[in-house]
């Protein structure tokens, strides 16, 4: 093991056989912490090649077991986001792709942050559960073309070993690392193909565009490497996507998006990431011809008739999706106001997450509860004009006191006198 | 402690504090392995500067007990190397400066290498010991003006620590940890100056005159920064120092040196090392006064008559210095001859030193016995011209099957056609 740190630390690459000897003999306790928190920290100075993450990857799928999807008919596309505020894609684009007729045979996460991950959102959903058997997951998925359900079984031990070894040594923040981590989620998961959403801005975990990039650049290649067909697109995150921040709240969104009425820059986001899953898929042959089947199952309603179908499958009640206000809402709704005249110029995305967070919208322990109603519903975007006192944001809350919320949308959405011009929303698009 | 490793990774400095708050942690065994390891790796990439060192250094002092030499007149000068092959120069410094009216507390250790350490090559003289109590060391220093001891007490354990630490982390060879490694063990002893012997070559730790300064230049900083008066000279191990290599061969080529018929490369670094010590003790003004009062030391023989006194305050039998026969000899003695007719161009120092571990000289392992008989001498250093057939070295041994010794011996020393300059002894000086 010292042999292969000193490798790393000199700049070399280290081979497949010694990237499988440290990851097995580290989730088998037989390499100590303190010789792995070595190496991670030479891997975050020297980095490693393509071939070097793609064995790493595979090295920790083959860590603990296989999500086997072969049950079920088809190309297994999944997709994954780095993770943003106010981002309700997930709920969107599993029924629009599946509406498409490619299976969606989703395993998603609760996870910490401003708002609950995707199983919370779902459970806004009276009745609704994600406790399906391996059997039913597959059958659902080959009737119905859609299931989502909550990890199960020992997924990746050596990547949720390491995580928790990088989250205690300053090794985090590697571009290698990183990408090797999702990817191999998502392998373990049974994705035959990828699509990755990876975020840029001050409410992301990547602040620039060239940092994202680097990042989708590495899990392509890891892609590549593994012989999975992945692909990226860099979004926008300087300021919340969609209005809704919150979990009832973006069900809300996400149904009104699924009904063709959704804001403006998450419809197209859905649209661009399910063109995307829809090709990867085998449904249609461009990205254009893609993207008319999914304009057609949002304005034939169809899509959003499966997601109904999806809650009936897992038990919950499907009515909301033509009545929304089944789902939970919080007692008090306080408007926000703007505190001077002018254009928005900018909304830190990731203040505006804490001021959710604060009302108790997301956890930051896994064993935090979570308040499914409450949550922020923004009234503008960077661009809109708006009038001293005019309401910027609409606070949904179960507590009176909501001035320290108040106080962080106010500091963090600025105003300036000029006219702004509205942020890019799609930023790039990597595909090898 | 996450974040003081962040701001290594980052290339800040960490303040006395933080280095504090890590090296107690370290030691107490509340900071785990696995951030000190991350913590070593990021130093290893991003170095330390000299205030940052001093801390590490005092903050390795303070982690344990400190040698109390407070009851010694006088300035306490103490030397080190960074080991070579053939390096007798402690043997023979202990008793030359202290002839020179400067008060040598020297505690020493066994270590792993080629040959022993200090302590074994006195212990080739019959009787000799090194346990004194701390009172006794000091009133024989009072009385002598020298005494040598083994290493007691409970000397800087963060730094014992933390090497073992580097030595399965691959963070060994780190310029700042190692200067305030050594350092701190100096100081810890008892030094109120130090005097440096770096060496550079095949032969040693560091390959590069670079390297070598660069450390050198490491430690007269820390020492600076930590109120020690302390010097470095640069020297060369491009071949080994002096003719004999093994521990009674050594005190025999030191007995010659001190009565003033030693090797001249030898010689000439102990008058050079020898000289800075003296000005250090403030027993001269100038290096050209005290290189007068070494040179007349070994001219009357009072350096010798010195070493006699030490001999017999700690137990030995000083009539060696009058008859080295008296030292432990090897059954075996057999001549190398050389291979083939020309100028010695290269003497490679380590692989030299490997033929005389594989006869018994040195130690690989803390629980390896030594032979303290065995060992090589050298019959021509490079430069010299050589017949093929003629002795280039002879083999002391007390196995008779030497030819795996002899074979190291012929392939590391290099003859070559044309005649070849004779290497420069003093690299560099490092005083500030």
């Amino acid at each position: 093991m010292v042999d292969i740190i000193e490798k790393k630390r000199d700049g070399e690459s280290i081979t497949k056989e010694e990237i499988s000897f440290f990851v097995d003999g580290y989730t088998a306790g037989t390499i100590p912490d303190y010789q792995a928190s070595a190496l991670l920290m030479a891997i975050y100075f020297k980095g490693m090649t393509a071939e070097e993450q793609g064995d790493l990857t595979m090295a920790m799928v083959d860590s603990g077991d296989q999500i086997d999807l072969s049950g079920i008919k088809g190309i297994k596309v999944d997709k994954h986001s780095t993770g943003g505020v106010g981002d309700t894609t997930t709920l969107i684009l599993v029924p629009l792709v599946a509406a498409c007729g490619v299976p969606v045979a989703k395993m998603s996460g609760r996870g910490l942050g401003h708002t609950g991950g995707t199983l919370d959102k779902l459970e806004a959903i009276e009745g609704f559960h994600i406790e399906l058997t391996q059997k039913q997951f597959v059958n659902q998925v080959n009737d119905l073309k859609l299931a989502v359900i909550g990890q199960s079984g020992n997924l990746t031990p050596a990547d949720k070993k390491l995580y928790s070894l990088r989250d205690v040594t300053a090794t985090v923040d590697s571009i290698p690392l990183i990408a090797s981590s999702i990817m191999s989620k998502k392998i373990a998961a049974g994705a035959d193909a990828i699509v990755l959403d990876v975020k840029a801005g001050d409410g992301a975990f990547m602040k620039t565009v060239e940092d994202a990039e680097a990042l989708a650049q590495a899990m392509v290649s890891i892609g590549r490497q593994v012989g999975r067909n992945t692909m990226a697109v860099i979004s926008d995150m300087s300021q919340p996507l969609g209005y809704a921040i919150g979990n009832a709240l973006e069900v809300k969104e996400a149904i009104e998006t699924l009904g063709g009425n959704g804001p403006e820059d998450l419809t197209e986001l859905c649209l661009v990431l399910g063109s995307k899953m829809v090709v990867a898929g085998g449904k249609a042959e461009t990205i254009e011809e893609a993207r008319a089947l999914l304009e057609k199952v949002i304005e034939d309603r169809s899509a959003l008739a499966l997601f109904g179908e999806l809650i009936d499958a897992q038990g919950g009640d499907s009515k909301i999706i033509h009545d929304t206000s089944l789902l939970p809402s919080a007692t008090f709704k306080i408007n926000v106001p703007a505190l001077s005249t002018g254009y928005i110029a900018k909304m830190e995305a990731d203040e505006i997450g804490v001021a959710a967070m604060v009302l108790g919208a997301g956890r930051e322990t896994k064993d935090d509860d979570i308040d499914l109603a409450v949550g922020i519903m923004l009234s503008k975007k960077i661009g809109d004009f708006v009038k001293e006192g005019e309401t910027i944001a609409v606070i949904h809350s179960n507590k009176d006191d909501v001035s320290k919320s108040i106080k962080i949308i106010q500091k963090h959405i600025h105003i300036a006198k000029d006219p702004q011009e509205k942020p890019e929303l799609i930023l790039r698009m990597i595909t090898e």
